[in-house]
Order: C-alpha cells, then structure tokens, then sequence
C-alpha cells in the first residue's frame, strides 16, 4: 500500500528551563501534533539531549504513521546561543550548558535538516506569523518571565545582529546605579520587572513595612492574587514594576519605531495593575509621534509561540543549518 | 557636436542647521562635485528652499556641462520627517518648519526623480558605504553635536521602524530622574554626551567650584582646549560624558549586537578625553561576548558622510519618491 501525504510538516521544538514541548506544525502555521514533557535540565547536557531527541523521534514518527513529510526541525533555547554554528555558549535556565555544540549533538542521531534560534526570537516569530502581531512589519516582543526576554523583528526580518545575540531589551539600565544583576550591569530591566523581580519588590517593601524579614518563597502570582485583593503593597509593586517597564519601552519606542511591542511570559495576567503605570511612563518620556504610534499588545500564543515560531523560521528560511 | 557622457551622478545633499551641502556622486562614492553655502535658516522654509533649488540647479548644470548623467537627487535632512511623504514633521534646528512638503516643494522646480532620509541615518549609510563601517553588515551611528543623533543598520539596510522614525539613541534615557530634555524626557543621553550637554556641564562645575555664575558661551570646543592644558573641571566633563555615552553603548550593543559603533560629531576630536570612560562602562554593563565583539570607531567621513550617504541610499534604492 502507497501511504498518500497528507502535507509537509517541520517539528518546531521550545526547549524551557521547565518543559519541554514538541510540535509538527504545517506549513500555515497550523499545529498537528503537541508532545509534552519535562526538560529535567537538573540532570545535565546528556540527559536534557536524551529526553530532546527521544521526544523529537516519536513526534516524528507519529506524524509519518498520519502521513506527514517532516522536512525539518527548528528549536527554540534558551540563553545565548551561537546560531550559525548551533552551539549554546551558555543557557542560566539550563545548569551544565557551556558550549554545548547541540545541533551536531542531535545531527548523530536524527537524520532531518535542523536549525535553531534563542527562545525569545522564536517566540516573537510565533506571534509575528500567527499572533498579536500579524500583518506587522516592525514589532518588539518583551517576555516578563523569570527573566525579561527579548525580540525585535524590523521590516520582516529578525534582527538577530552580528552574532546573533541582539534583542536583550531585558538588560536595558533604567535605574543607573540600581539592583546588581548577573548579567554584570545594574539597575537592568530584568531586575524590576520579571516575575522574580516583583516577588523580591514585593518582600521588601513587606519588610520595610512590617519591620519583619518577609517569608522566602513569594511568588509574582501570589503578589497577583494579593493586588487583586486590593493589598496596598501589591499594587504598589506592580505600579514600580510597570514605571520601570514603561522606561524601557520608551527607549525601545525611540530607538525601534514599531507598530506594536507585545508583552508575554509569566506576568502577563497581572498585565492591568502594571501596564496603567507602563503606558504612562512611556509617553512621558517618549517622542510624540513614535509613542502615538506603537500598539502596546498582550502576546495571544501563550506557551505556543515558541515552538511555532521555531517552525516558521524553517518554513522562512529553509534548510536549516 | 554629441557630448560623450562620462557617467551617472546622483546629487547628494546634506542639508543642516548651519551649512548647506550639495555634491555629484558617481555609483562608486565618488565626489565629483561639491557646493558649500550656508542654510541660511533663520529666513525660515521658503529662504531655505530657495538656496537649496538654487544650490541644486547649479550642480545639477555644473554636472551636465562636464558630461554626467545626472539621474536623481537625494537629500539628508534634520528632525522628524516622514519619509515616503517627503515631509519634514519638525525639524529643532530648521526653524518653522513644520509639516513641510519638502519633496513636493522641490518637484515644482525641478524634474529629478528625489528621495529623502533623516540626516543621522544619510551620515550612517555614508559611512556604511564608503567609511568607517566599509565591509560591515551591522553598525550603529552616534553622532554627539549640538545633539545626539543614532542610526542603526542590521544586516545592510538601515532599521527605519513603521514611519522612518528609528534609532534615536540619543534619546536613551541614562539618567532616570536626570535633566528635562526638550524632548520631553528626562535624563536623555542627548543632555550628557553633546557638545552642548558638554559647555552646560563644564560651566556648572565650574560654578559650582568657584562660586560664581560662568560665563555663557563656553562651548565644547573650549572646554576640549582647556582639557589638553590639563584643566581638571574639563577633564572631568569629558569623563562623565564619557561615562553616560557607555551606559548608552552598554544598551544599543546588547540590543543590536553590531559589529561596530562609529562615532562622529564635533565631540569627536575630544576622542581621547570621553572614550576611555565610555569604552569602561560598556564593559562593565553589556554582556561580555557583544561587547567585545564590537568595534567602537571614530568616523571618517566628517562633513561628507551626510551627503554620500544620501547619494549611496539613492544609489541603492533607486527611483526616489
């Protein structure tokens, strides 16, 4: 029996801190088959590979039992990668990654063109092919997750840079002599404005408050449900955090003009006790015209972007690497 | 007699606060031809105009007369414009231009085929073409004057975002709760790392240390003099602006990932008294692999970036407006 195709599909794979997602999805951007699983990236290189290339053979297999002719796949990492060459110079998300040539690593065991891309590119491709910022030309994303992630796509293209290391609009400074952060600077976006930057907010000024050390362990949500509730602090925490935000997209209004600049990740539900603050920030400080302009959007793909947009990079741009 | 033409030339116009610019230019970047006059700019827009459709005529016969080929004008211009229209938006240093169909004022006098740039991306795209950022697919432009310009270029074409109004760096806010900008921010890069923000900073100082109001007029110029006496207030302007211009140097090469960052201007012979503390804070706030990745060049086309640049996009984009 001649085993007809029903179309060609690449497998788009968002390799998190956390979890682990494969997708086939068609060349329209439609997702015909979603596998889960859980990075388990305490266990290292080997074992993160393991579960990868195990995750992408089945996925891969159930798609050609449907019929699918899987032409390619296209990861999405996390942390600073060296596209070209497929290594991952160095992922804070992903402890014991230095320099892990992972392309080739995958090449020895799966036989399909692979390609990859940071995260936060992929996703803000997702949502340029099938979310909030369809029909755009120029668009920014900023992910408020544990970290800020960034992306910026101009005139259709990815600005990915020299090295393809640009887009880290989470380490702007707004605050010039602010909070210490990892990635060497001060005062960066990332520390006010991420998920972990909120939670640390939100316990100092309990302990400011209460004269008391705050319970280690508050989470960004949990300050949500708090300003929800209508706690003084809470509020007060993500109006800071948006003040903050709302520099950063001021700078990015200037220096990027875009149509919209999405914001998504973890703090995106808590998006109307900090974007008030945001909005306003921005227009004080950004040119008229640019500000005027520029469509502040919640991200609309949620845990999809990343692995759709992995795909239609390769569905964009091709062979792979 | 049949003149034999010796080439094709585009007019090429700088057209400034101050000077007036207007120069054939061959396809290989060659200035075949070059007229000075003043802007005149205090007359307002039709005085302007006037010199400049005087200016363009007489190089457009100066060029014909030696037998080129002239086939389109193309000009650099100050402030907000808006592109595709051909308008100048607002323009701080060409006083009362406001909304100004510039394009369509020049079409009614002369039948060339014509394009418009913003002046900072024209200079960029001049040194992209045939200066300091020759051989470069990604290279950012600061040009630290009376203010501080930005133009961006990613993978070899400039980054315009949705209505031509990118890459005003100098409108990166450094300083969050620092000086007013006219702009309408606050702490702008502009305010710290100009030649203006450079006399303003050096008369404060020197107030502040002799207890006398200093005398106005003290320009970037000056205090570049007294810095090579060896005059500690002086050095030490240099030095903060220096520093300032790295925690902006810090943000673009995070955010773009350029290869190079040129830059011009009238601070520029002042080099060696604001980049060593600017190159220092770069590294002290980018990422480690951007920042020596990057290449921080002085420019070398001077006075003549604005109008090759305009003459190279004309060049590549072809048929003007």
């Amino acid at each position: 029996m001649v085993s007809e195709k029903v179309g060609r599909a690449v497998i788009g794979i968002d390799l998190g801190g956390t979890n682990l997602r494969v997708a086939g999805v068609d060349p329209e951007g439609r997702v015909v088959h979603l596998s889960r699983d859980e990075t388990g990236a305490s266990g290292g290189p080997e074992a993160v590979l393991k579960r990868l290339v195990g995750g992408l053979r089945s996925v891969e297999d159930r798609l050609r039992v449907s019929g699918w002719d899987v032409v390619g796949v296209s990861l999405g990492v996390p942390g600073i990668i060296s596209r070209r060459e497929g290594v991952v110079v160095s992922s804070p998300n992903l402890p014991g990654w230095k320099m892990i040539p992972l392309l080739d690593l995958i090449r020895e065991r799966v036989s399909l063109p692979l390609m990859m891309e940071n995260d936060a590119n992929a996703a803000l491709y997702g949502e340029f092919w099938m979310g909030a910022a369809r029909g755009c030309r120029t668009a920014v994303l900023m992910t408020l997750g544990t970290g800020v992630g960034g992306g910026i796509i101009t005139d259709g293209r990815l600005l990915r840079g020299a090295d393809g290391m640009a887009g880290e609009i989470g380490h702007l400074t707004v605050e010039r002599e602010g909070e210490p952060c990892p990635c060497g600077n001060r005062g960066c976006l990332e520390r006010y404005a991420s998920a972990a930057g909120v939670a640390r907010r939100y316990r100092r000024l309990q302990e400011e408050s209460s004269g008391n050390p705050s319970p280690e362990g508050t989470t960004a949500t949990a300050v949500h449900s708090l300003a929800l509730k209508g706690d003084v602090l809470a509020l007060r925490t993500f109006r800071e955090a948006g003040t903050c935000l709302g520099i950063a997209l001021a700078s990015v209004v200037n220096i990027v003009n875009p149509e919209v600049v999405i914001i998504g990740g973890g703090l995106l539900p808590a998006w109307d006790f900090f974007m008030p603050s945001a909005r306003e920030e921005m227009f004080r400080r950004a040119f008229q015209a640019p500000a005027e302009r520029v469509g502040l959007l919640p991200a609309l793909l949620g845990d999809q972007a990343g692995y759709i947009g992995a795909a239609g990079l390769f569905w964009k741009e091709g062979r792979g690497a």
